[in-house]
């Protein structure tokens, strides 16, 4: 749940309202479709117990359609051929009116809800008692789980100018729900619009951006709203007036499209859905909520004031990070026990406190990754260009692993030079608050400390996914669910894993004493790893030979649980594998039988995730097939699939294994975080249809990379 | 339009079937919203003169939840403590063919439709004067434009086994639908289920795909088709094999989702929705759709036996295609006239074609990009560890550019190792047709000529962007608003530019008769192109020195159209900008003063699109810090924008210019088609907790990368 949304756990009474943009589609007809959906939604808040009381507009359009098709009908065809008088509002209202409570009232038949008509003009609530009574009437409705629907009753409404005049008690259909909303107490107005909410300019500009919750100091002058609705007399302005009007009364008011599935459901189960007006807004947003736009920003503004320090600069950042984890050793724990006590996990200890700031250290000991010159041509005489690593910018890591990770990643990010926005889990969220406390506070003022922000609500994940014109790179570590998931939520790069089915082939050439010590490294030194074994595939030969025997032996000494492929259970008879493409994550793991070096590689291919695999041969040529025909991340030879580590690697701290192809694949270490920027110094050259320059492309450092500062240019 | 859904061109009598998981909701309630949604378009079809026939489910499951609401009500505490009796399947028929009937009627209503209603029975059919008497009732019907609805009429039906039998003429309301589609000699059935069509597996099952048209021979025994739908009697298999009746009497038959918004509208419209049943499917099938996923996983598998090739063997490759160009340029010039002919372009000539094809030679005789050693690192002893560079796999290439793209990608994979799709505009059809053709043609055997498959139809572009599984890159060459329209509709990596908004900056130290030059090449070079400049930034003393007025006049002269930021206008009095962030794309530009190089840096990152920059400024300090500062893909000092080329940059052909931050930034050649891949090779080293080995992490190169075949490790 949003916590700027947690007041709804305590509304029971709720007013909707439809407008005509929702009720009413573009030819006039009325969205039967679309008002089934908001019913079937009604009916199921009505069912769970809320009260449900509805404000309706569109009987004026439905009407005019109406009656502009019985007037065709009747028409003679020289009646038709005549100027056509615009039809009578009031008589529209009327015929409207009667159609659409009839469709209502069958809707709500269907759904066995008993609805209720109650049709009141601006005069009705200038006398008190009417109001009393409304009152007693709308609760005797809701007793009865009836849903009372409202509607200002155009037909007979006298007021002069009823679609303009906004001076009355109310003015139109969403000033009259406010007014509702007030009168009859409710706990949430719901005004159902035909756009996601309140926007920061006009909704088809790609760069507006939907205002989560309104602030009347903030947003009132700063919004252009552009045009009206589609249709109706409510335009975005009736909209906010009408709903800062119900919420400084008291009740919180959201506006949200109507033509979005479940969006009321939403709405009451907390979700982030739409404009919020709540009376409170200005006090607790500045605290809870900087927006996650804001936030980026912010974040990529510091990143930039970081890459600008030197290289000694940012190192001593990363040693003051080292000391300040030290020196807060004590809150570190008292918070991180707090987390523990609820999720009986193990903990921290000053020792493993120790251990982390010395990974700072190393890190700050690392080589300077920024600037590295990995290309310098001379283009022409006088014009050299350079390809120089640099910070990507802006990260978003999303991680469900234990606090130690924060430090880590944001110690990485540091490093780096980049920005970072971190969501750690709810499990470890005093020990995340607190450690992310400790390392902003050692950034100095130059950088400032929202390099790093913490995110501490789940719903701002899906708000920051849409950011992909501030944040340059998603890291999610985690299961493989939150890689998926994230993966299909976003336009931003993603850098993870999927699966780890990782293989083991053992050759008939295979030296089977080191390939049970290889096999059974791979499977039990860490089963849960994603570099664990998932599929031991094993030469024929060696079925005949005994060798697959005493392979099975082994691991089954080990306590692993083979599942076999039909080819295995022809000599070996385990339980059946139910499909080659199976990551485990246990000990456990299938096991199968191929005629050769080839057919282990199509087996490969064919279920393999791309991540790790091993041949164990003493054969060179088959080795070496194997290594260069493989497609994955990482292809040994004669060596535990768990090497496969950015630590083993020696890369350094490790941001992740990546099983996709692109920007970085297998285990990514700092350079993961790094992209490149070209430049170009020149004396003035010009393109000029390319007779400007006459091209060298002279290549400078053949083929050698420079780390920042270093300058070979004269001696090549 | 699908070529295999053309027939739709046809088609003037539709039989929609909606069954009971369409129009039931899970609680056993008529689904209103969506019926209503499925009624809306139905009146569309209607209204453009479709004769629509609607055959329902539903009646039972409606009956059975209403009469049990019904007998709660009437029911003592006593009575519903005693057991419950199941209903009367027939009684439950009854009472929901009213209900259900009562609905539809009142939905229609709303939307001006007369709908019928007919209930029929597998008895009624055995009569042949009946099915005579059928077929004059509902041509009368359709003549008024109503939509006759049919059911079985379940409450008087006699049938033994009314829910299993599949003996009759009909069993069920699928096989009612396709009997009455044939009956009734319509064009189309679309029969609506609650899944999007027929799976190669379980729906649930991420693996199965969804299959577009049904081939007996072909997936008569190859599917599983899961469970049944959630409710009702339908399930998959009842569907397929009704489908298939009716489609070998000569209806086809489409299957749907009937939760999708616009399913029927879109199936209309021939878009490839749902599984589509056709009695010559099996004819066409082999020639003009080789499904998607099976071309990218043939382009895959070429792309494998490709890397397996020797360098040298892959050299020859390019030079015999750029041969076969040349022996077929008389064929090329044909077609690309027919091109040209429609879309008034220029064409090609001799020149052009031997031109490429010294291009596609040039690319041969490149150094070997596979196979790079990036890193060569010892972990422990005896365990060394490489990181090649290696082809990515399997691009998309949609472009929309000349055909001369379409030899310079192809040439571009063939030498990067990697498979290839293509699709072109349908204005250079038949060029890129015959150019396809010739360049597989030139390829051996031992690749095949599905390394690169050229799509020819629009509709088949969201299926590919869809196989994340298969397909490594997509790079959109063309409008912005392509590249934006395919990065928001795949999970697949994607490389190109959304904006090239390009700034110069000249600055108080610049020599203004060079600042003049380069400003002019920057706008007036090719001002279509991305790195083109958009906006020309002015510190404030050329304002007041006269050097702004003399840029000013340069411009104009060469009918450059000026925008004024605010600042500007207060100097020299031009048009209004309405926005900073605007690509003109001609010869136009946006003007505007800033206080110094900072500033100037700020309006760069805040209106621009990280694309290209510039300063012009003989103040080395603040070149320097202009060049250190800008977080742009490419930044430029005394030098024309236009030099952000890959050609220029020296890269040899350019796949494009990318203005994400991820895996290539800026002009990319060769190096973009490329990943790595990890090789280790070991003596049975195991990681046994981080005791197996000692860890060394010697690097082996110092820096220096190695092209393939070359070891210097004795060297080192």
């Amino acid at each position: 749940m949003d916590p700027t949304r947690a007041f709804v756990k305590n509304v029971k009474r709720v007013v909707v309202k439809v407008g005509t943009a929702v009720v009413t589609r573009d030819d006039g007809r009325l969205a039967v479709g679309r008002l089934g959906a908001i019913f079937e939604q009604l009916e199921k808040l009505n069912s769970r117990g809320f009260d449900i009381i509805l404000v309706t507009s569109g009987a004026v359009g439905a009407g005019r359609q109406r009656l502009k098709y019985r007037k065709m009908i009747n028409s003679s065809f020289a009646d038709l051929q005549k100027p056509q008088v615009e039809l009578d509002g009031k008589a529209c209202a009327a015929v409207g009116q009667n159609g659409l409570m009839a469709l209502y009232d069958t809707l709500f038949s269907q759904l066995d809800v008993t609805s209720s008509q109650l049709l009141v003009t601006d005069n009705d609530f200038k006398n008190a008692d009417f109001r009393v009574q409304l009152c007693q009437t709308v609760d005797s409705l809701l007793d009865l789980r009836s849903i009372p629907i409202f509607n200002e009753n155009d037909a007979i409404s006298t007021r002069r100018a009823p679609y303009e005049d906004s001076s009355g008690i109310f003015w139109d259909n969403d000033s009259l729900a406010a007014l509702l909303a007030t009168e009859l107490k409710a706990d949430l107005l719901v005004l159902l619009s035909d756009v996601d909410g309140l926007y920061s300019g006009p909704p088809s500009d790609p760069r507006s951006k939907l205002i989560h919750t309104y602030i009347k100091q903030k947003h009132q002058k700063a919004i252009s709203f552009g045009d009206k609705s589609r249709m109706g007399r409510g335009g975005m302005d009736a909209k906010v007036k009408a709903a800062s009007k119900a919420a400084y009364s008291g009740t919180p008011v959201v506006i949200a499209s109507g033509y979005a599935a479940n969006n009321i459901i939403k709405v009451l189960n907390g979700e982030r859905v739409g404009t919020l007006f709540h009376k409170d807004a200005h006090m607790w947003i500045p605290v809870t909520e900087i927006g996650p736009h804001e936030m980026a920003g912010s974040a990529r503004e510091a990143s930039r004031r970081l890459q600008a320090l030197t290289t000694a600069e940012r190192k001593k950042i990363l040693v003051d990070v080292a000391a300040a984890l030290e020196a807060n050793e004590q809150f570190i724990m008292l918070e991180n026990d707090a987390d523990v006590e609820a999720a009986r996990e193990a903990g921290y200890d000053e020792a493993l406190i120790r251990a982390l700031a010395e990974s700072v250290r190393k890190l700050a000991e690392m080589e300077e990754p920024i600037g590295h010159v990995l290309k310098r041509t001379e283009l022409a005489e006088g014009l050299v260009l350079e390809k120089k690593t640099c910070p990507l910018g802006v990260l978003l890591i999303v991680f469900e692993s234990r606090p130690d990770a924060l430090v880590q990643i944001a110690s990485l990010a540091i490093r780096s030079g980049n920005g970072l926005l971190l969501k750690g889990g709810k499990e470890a969220k005093r020990s995340n608050a607190i450690l992310h406390k400790v390392i902003t506070s050692a950034l100095p003022e130059s950088v400032g400390t929202k390099l790093i922000g913490l995110l501490t609500s789940r719903e701002e994940i899906p708000e920051l996914l849409k950011l992909d014109d501030v944040i340059d790179l998603v890291i999610p570590r985690g299961s493989n669910k939150l890689v998926s998931q994230i993966k299909s939520s976003t336009k931003i790069p993603v850098l993870g894993h999927s699966d780890g089915i990782c293989h083991v082939y053992v050759d008939k050439a295979a030296n089977l004493e080191m390939a049970k010590k290889i096999v059974l490294d791979a499977k039990t030194d860490y089963p849960a790893a994603c570099n664990a074994m998932e599929t031991l595939l094993v030469h024929k030969d060696l079925s005949t030979s005994g060798g697959l025997q005493e392979l099975v032996k082994e691991l089954e000494q080990e306590g692993v649980t083979l599942f076999a492929g039909p080819r295995v259970n022809s000599v070996v008879n385990f339980s059946k594998a139910n499909t080659f493409h199976h990551e485990y994550n246990s000990k456990a793991c299938t096991i199968e039988i191929v005629n050769d070096v080839d057919e282990a590689i199509d087996h490969i291919h064919s279920y393999g995730s791309s991540h790790t695999e091993c041949i164990v041969t003493d054969d060179h040529n088959v080795a070496e097939h194997f290594l260069s025909r493989v497609d994955s991340a990482a292809v040994f030879h004669n060596a535990s699939t768990r090497f496969c580590d950015g630590a083993r690697f020696g890369l350094g701290a490790e941001v992740g294994i990546s099983t996709s192809k692109i920007h970085a694949r297998g285990p990514v270490g700092v350079e993961g975080l790094l992209t490149t920027r070209w430049v170009l110094r020149g004396k003035g050259q010009v393109v000029e249809g390319d007779k400007g320059v006459v091209y060298t492309h002279k290549d400078l450092l053949n083929g050698v990379h420079l780390p920042n500062g270093v300058d070979l240019t004269n001696g090549v």
